[in-house]
C-alpha cells in the first residue's frame, strides 16, 4: 500500500522544489509531511516520535540553507525521516528499514544529501567540524549544521566537539533539538539545565531584568550612573560571555526558541547563516508532535511504537494462538530482579537503555540500586568499575554495539585491575532493521583479546538465567560478558530454576560421527535443528553449545577433537578473531588436525533487515547450516 | 644511590604520621617532599612536572581527608608521586617505574591507598561517583575525591560522570587542577573558560560588583529597594546556579584557590568536608612548581626529562659514538611533513600528543593543516572522517591504547561509511615503563575483526615511510591503520626514497627449509637476527615480513604453506586474534596442516619495565624466538 502524499508534499522532489514554495505554505507542506509520517510508520512501522518532533524543523532547514552543497549533519538520525522524503526519498519511503529497501537512518552510500552516516548518538558536532574545517582550509563558503538532541548531548564525544569548535572559527551551527527524551526520558544534570532555561527563562529573564535595572539606575543620579556604569561592563564580559554552559564553550547561544513554528525557524536561520563562527541554536521541540496519541501518550513508547491505527492510536500487538518465547530482554529483567532481591550487593547500570534493555524493570522496583546515567556508555562502565570496587556487584547492561564506545574503559578501568564487574551485551548479532551501525557483530573478537574477561553467549532463556545467576556468584576477580540478541528465545516456560554454570564449560546436546558442530549463542538452535533433521535421515553428527568462548572448554574439545576430524563452528559474530577463530587457537596450540569450516558474519558492512534474512544472507540460517554439513560430509559438491 | 628524605618526610611511613605533624609543619614537609621528587626523578627519570605541581595539594589531601576510608583518585596518576611517598612507599620509591618495581601510576594491586588504577585520562569523577554511590547505598560516611587536570577535563567520559555527579546528591568533591598543560598545553574552549575565571577573576568580581549594588541600592529608596529585592531572587536562581560551567551542571563551585598554599588549602579542605553533595574546588598550580628549570622552561620537556643534573638543570643525554637509529616517532613527524608538503589534502590529527607523536613537526611547519584537539580520541577520529567526507587525506595519530577510547568512532564513523582515514597507532606492542596502562597490545585484534580496514605494521623506518608514503595515494574507500613501536628503529640512514607498496603484500627475506617465520612489524628484526644466527651453523629457515595483517598476502602464504610443514608466527600484540590467529584462519579457509607455534603477547595483563624486559617475559626477543625455533626443529627438547 502506497501512501498518497499531500499537493504540496507531492510536488517535492528535492530541497529545490521546496524553495519554490511561498513561506506562507511552509505550514500546509509541514502539516503534510508529518501526515505523510504518520500514515506510513503507522502502517509500515519504524521510528516516530523523534520525527514528528522535526517536522518544522526539517523544512525550514532545507527551504533556508542549501543542501547538499550546505552540510547537514543529523545526530542519531532516527529524526531524518521528514529530511529523508523532502531530498528525493519520499516514493521509496515504504521502504524504510526493509531489506534491501531505504535505511532508517542517514547513510553516505543513499543519498547526497546525507552528509554523514549516523545510528549512534553524539557524533554530529564532530563531524559536521570536520566538514567545516575542511571547507575553511579549501576558502568554500559553505554553511554545516548538526542537529543534536539533549539525550545525544550528553555523550562525551558532544562534548568533546563542542570544546573543539568553540576555539576553532569555523562556520558551524548547532541546533540543539530540546525534547527532554532520550528514547527514555533524559537524564543527567544538563537536561535539568536546560529544561532550567527553557521553563523558567530564567536565563533571559536576568539579562533582561538586569538591563531593565541599569536603565533605571540612571535615574537616581550620578553615583548610581557610576554603579550601573561598571556593573555593566562586569556584565557585558561575564554574563553575557559566560554565564550560559554553551557560552563558556565559545558557542555564541540563541534561544530557546518554538521549533515548531515554522516561519520563526526560517526567519532565524536567515538571520544565523549571516553570522560566522561556531554557535548554538537552542529549539524545544515535543517528541510526537501533532500526533495527539504520541504527544500524550508515552513518549518511549511512541518512539518506535510498530504498526498502529492511526485514527485511534491503538497499537497493533501480534495476536498469538499459542504461548511465545519471551524476549531475551525480558528475561534479562526480571531474572536480574529476583537475582537483586536475594542478594542485595546486585547493582544495575543502563546508559539511556532503561526500557530497550528491561533494566527499568529492576529500577522501577529498586530504584536506589539501579541507575539509568543517560547516554554516556564510557560513563556507564568505569561508574561500574567503582562500584565494583566497593564490594558491589555490578551488572552493566549494554548494546553490543554501544559497547564498542566505552572499549578502553572495559580495558583500562576493570579488565587491567581485574575488577568483577559484568557486562550483559544486548543485541548482540544482528540487531535487524536497525542496520548495520547497530548490529553487535564484533563483540566476541573485541572481548575475547582481552586478559581477565569471561566471555559468555546463553542459547536459550534457561541459559541466560543461569549465566546471569552464575554472574553474582563470588569468583575469581575477572570481569564476566553475557551476550544474547534482540528478541525471541525459545522457551515459553522459561521460568527456570536457576542453577550455577562451572565457568568455561560447555554442554553437549548431541553426540555423533564423522562431523561436530560447535555453536555458541542463540544461533546453536538453528543447528540443533539441522541436526534433528539429519538425525531423521539416520544421520548423526555431533552438536555441542559451547556456552563460553573465554576460557574454553578445553577438556570438552580435547573429546571432541579425538572424536571428530570435521568441525563446523557456528556464532552471530564476525568471522575473523571470533569464537571459531578461538577453536583454531586451541587446535594449533595443541597439534590437532582437523577440518574446520567457520560459519558466522563475514568481514564486510552487511546492512538492515529482519534478522532471519540477514542470516540467511550470511549462511548461517537453518539453510545455510544445512548447506554447509552436507558439503562437509560430501553430500553435495561445494 | 638511595635519596635521603628530609628530617620530616623521613618520619611519613602513612597519613597517619602525617596527621601527628603540626599544620605549621607543613610548609616545610611541602619543601621536603618536593625536593625528595627532584632528588629522585633527577637520578632514576620519571614523571616530573605533574607530580611537583601538587605537592601542596597532596599534603593538603593527605593531611585533611581519612584515606584509605576516604578515598581519593587521581586522574591520569602520572601526578601520584607524592602521594606515593606520602602512603609507605617512600624507601621503595626509587623503583618507580623499573621492572618489577613500583609502578608510575597508582594501581590498585599496590597499595590500599590506591583507590583504583589510573593512567589513561579522564576516568576520575566516573571511578569516584561509583564509590560514592556505592557508600551512601552501603550507608557509609565516607569522602570521594578526584583530582583531575584540566587537560583531563577535555575528555568526553569527564563530561559523562559530571553530568551524572551533578544529579547523584552523592559525597563526591572534585579538585580541578588546572595548571593549563596536559603534556603539551592544553587546548580548547573550556580551557580558555578557565583561564579567564582565573585571571580576570571575572566571576567573582561580578558576584561582588552585584552584590555591592544591591546593597547600595537600598540607599536610593522604596522603588529601588523593590527592583533590588527582584533582581536579587533572578541572580540568586540564576547568576549563582547557572552561571558557571560547572553550576550549569549541579555541581557547587569554589574556588579559584592557590593550589600551593598549602595552609590555605588545608582550612578549605576542612570546610568542604562538611559540605555535602556533588561539588568542584578549582585549584591553579603551576606544572614543575618549585624547581626553577621546570618553571621558567618548556612545560613539556619537564612533563618526563628523563635524568638530569639538578642544580644545572641540564637533562642529559645518551651520547653515543656512532650514527643510532631515529625513533619511529620522528620517522613519523618527519614523514607526513614531505608527504604533505607534496599533496595538499593531506591533514594531520593528534588528541593531546603533539610532542609524544612528533606531529608538532607538522603543526609548526603548517599550522592550518595539523590539529591538538585535546584530549578527546573519540572527537579526533569522528573530526578526522568529516574530513574525509570532504576529499581530504586525514593522518589521525593515536597511541594504539588510547585508540581504544575511539573505537566505536573507528566503526560506526569510519569503516562501516568507508571513508578512507588513516590511522597511525603509535606506541603498538609494549609502551615500557608506562606498563600495562599504556601498552599497545590489542590494536591488531580489535581493528582485524573490522570491515573495510587494512592493517599494517612496518618491520623498520624506510617500510613505515613507504606505508605513509602508500596511505596517501588514492585508493579503494577504506581505513587505512599503520602501527609501530615506541623508540628507536633500525636504519640510521633512514631518509630512504619513498615508493608505494602494494597494499597485501608482505616481503621475502628468506627463504629457507622446515619452518618458516612469518613476523609483523618491528619484532621481525629479533627473527632476522635469529635467522642470521641459524644460517650460520647452517640450518636455514625462511622468514616472511608480512607487513599486512589485512589484507593477508594470500600468495605469499599459499607459497608458503606449499613449502613448510611448520610455521612460527610473532608478533608484539596480544595472541587472542592476533596476526598469528589470522594466519590459522587462512588455513583453516584454505584446508592446509601445518604446525603453528604463535609467539606475541601472552592472555595476561603485563605489567612494566623496559620494552626489551618485557619482550624477554613473553618469550618473543631474540632469545625466546631462538629457543622457539630450536624446539619445533627438535634441536632441543620441549
Amino acid at each position: 500500500m502506497l501512501i498518497t502524499p499531500g499537493k504540496l508534499l507531492a510536488q517535492i522532489n528535492s530541497p529545490d522544489d521546496l524553495k519554490k514554495l511561498d513561506q506562507a505554505q511552509l505550514v500546509q507542506l509541514s502539516d503534510e509531511l508529518r501526515h505523510f509520517i504518520i500514515d506510513n510508520v503507522s502502517v509500515y512501522g519504524g521510528h516516530f516520535g523523534a520525527s514528528l518532533g522535526v517536522v518544522e524543523l526539517t523544512v525550514a532547514l532545507h527551504y533556508v540553507f542549501n543542501a547538499p552543497y550546505d552540510q547537514l549533519v543529523w545526530d542519531v538520525g532516527h529524526q531524518a525521516y521528514g529530511h529523508k522524503i523532502l531530498t528525493g526519498r519520499r516514493d521509496e519511503f515504504h521502504t524504510n528499514r526493509v531489506y534491501k529497501g531505504l535505511s532508517g537512518f542517514p547513510r553516505r552510500h543513499e543519498s547526497p544529501y546525507d552528509a554523514f552516516g549516523v545510528g549512534h548518538s553524539s557524533t554530529s558536532v564532530s563531524a559536521a567540524l570536520g566538514m567545516a574545517v575542511a571547507s575553511k582550509y579549501k576558502g568554500e563558503d559553505r554553511q554545516h549544521i548538526a542537529v543534536i538532541g539533549d539525550g545525544a548531548l550528553t555523550g562525551g564525544i558532544a562534548f568533546e566537539g563542542m570544546n573543539h569548535a568553540g576555539v576553532s572559527d569555523s562556520n558551524i551551527l548547532i541546533i540543539l533539538n530540546d525534547n527532554c527524551m532520550a528514547i527514555d526520558p533524559n537524564v543527567g544534570a544538563l537536561k535539568d539545565y536546560l529544561t532550567d532555561i527553557t521553563t523558567s527563562r530564567a536565563y533571559n529573564k536576568l539579562k533582561d531584568e538586569v538591563w531593565n535595572l541599569l536603565g533605571k539606575l540612571s535615574n537616581f543620579g550620578k553615583s548610581a550612573q557610576e554603579i550601573a556604569s561598571k556593573v555593566e561592563t562586569g556584565i557585558k564580559s561575564t554574563l553575557l560571555s559566560q554565564s550560559n554552559f554553551f557560552e563558556s564553550l565559545n558557542l555564541r547561544y540563541f534561544g530557546p526558541v518554538d521549533g515548531h513554528d515554522v516561519n520563526h525557524l526560517v526567519n532565524i536561520f536567515e538571520d544565523l547563516k549571516n553570522i560566522k563562527g561556531p554557535k548554538i541554536l537552542h529549539c524545544v521541540t515535543v517528541k510526537g508532535k501533532g500526533y495527539a496519541p504520541a504527544e500524550k501518550g508515552n513518549a518511549t513508547t511512541w518512539h518506535a511504537p510498530g504498526t498502529f491505527d492511526k485514527i485511534t492510536g491503538e497499537i497493533f500487538k501480534k495476536i498469538q494462538d499459542v504461548p511465545q518465547p519471551p524476549k531475551y530482554q525480558d528475561v534479562f529483567g526480571h531474572t536480574l530482579v529476583e537475582l537483586a532481591r536475594a542478594n542485595d550487593k546486585i547493582v544495575g547500570i543502563t546508559p539511556a537503555m532503561p526500557s530497550g534493555s528491561s533494566m527499568n524493570i529492576m529500577m522501577k522496583e529498586m530504584p536506589d540500586r539501579a541507575f539509568d546515567v543517560g547516554i554516556a556508555e564510557q560513563h556507564a562502565v568505569t561508574f561500574s568499575a567503582g562500584l565494583a570496587t566497593q564490594g558491589l556487584i555490578p551488572f552493566c547492561n549494554i548494546y553490543s554495539s554501544f559497547m564498542q564506545r566505552a572499549y578502553d574503559q572495559v580495558i583500562h578501568d576493570v579488565c587491567i585491575q581485574n575488577l568483577p564487574v559484568n557486562f550483559c551485551l544486548d543485541r548482540a548479532g544482528f540487531a535487524g532493521a536497525d542496520g548495520a551501525t547497530h548490529h553487535g557483530a564484533y563483540d566476541l573478537s573485541f572481548f575475547r583479546c582481552l586478559p581477565n574477561m569471561i566471555v559468555s553467549a546463553p542459547m536459550n532463556e534457561e541459559e541466560l538465567r543461569d549465566l546471569l545467576y552464575t554472574a553474582q556468584l563470588p569468583r575469581a576477580e575477572q570481569a564476566f560478558s553475557i551476550r544474547y540478541p534482540r528478541g525471541q528465545g525459545v522457551m515459553p516456560e522459561w521460568r527456570t530454576a536457576m542453577k550455577a554454570i562451572t565457568i568455561g564449560t560447555g554442554r553437549i546436546l548431541r553426540e555423533g560421527h564423522d562431523l561436530a558442530i560447535l555453536s555458541i549463542g542463540h544461533v546453536g538452535n538453528y543447528a540443533a535443528e539441522v541436526c534433528d533433521a539429519l538425525a531423521e535421515q539416520n544421520i548423526r553428527i555431533g552438536h555441542y553449545d559451547m556456552r563460553f568462548v573465554k576460557p574454553l572448554d578445553e577438556a570438552l574439545l580435547h573429546a571432541i577433537f579425538a572424536r571428530y576430524k570435521k568441525v563446523l563452528t557456528i556464532e552471530d559474530g564476525c568471522l575473523p578473531g571470533g569464537f571459531g577463530s578461538a577453536i583454531l587457537e586451541f587446535m594449533a596450540d595443541h597439534h590437532y588436525n582437523a577440518e574446520v569450516r567457520r560459519l558466522g558474519i563475514p568481514d564486510k558492512v552487511v546492512e538492515h533487515g529482519e534478522q532471519s534474512e540477514l542470516h540467511h544472507e550470511c549462511g548461517f540460517d537453518v539453510a545455510g547450516i544445512e548447506r554447509a554439513v552436507a558439503e562437509m560430509l560430501e553430500l553435495v559438491s561445494r
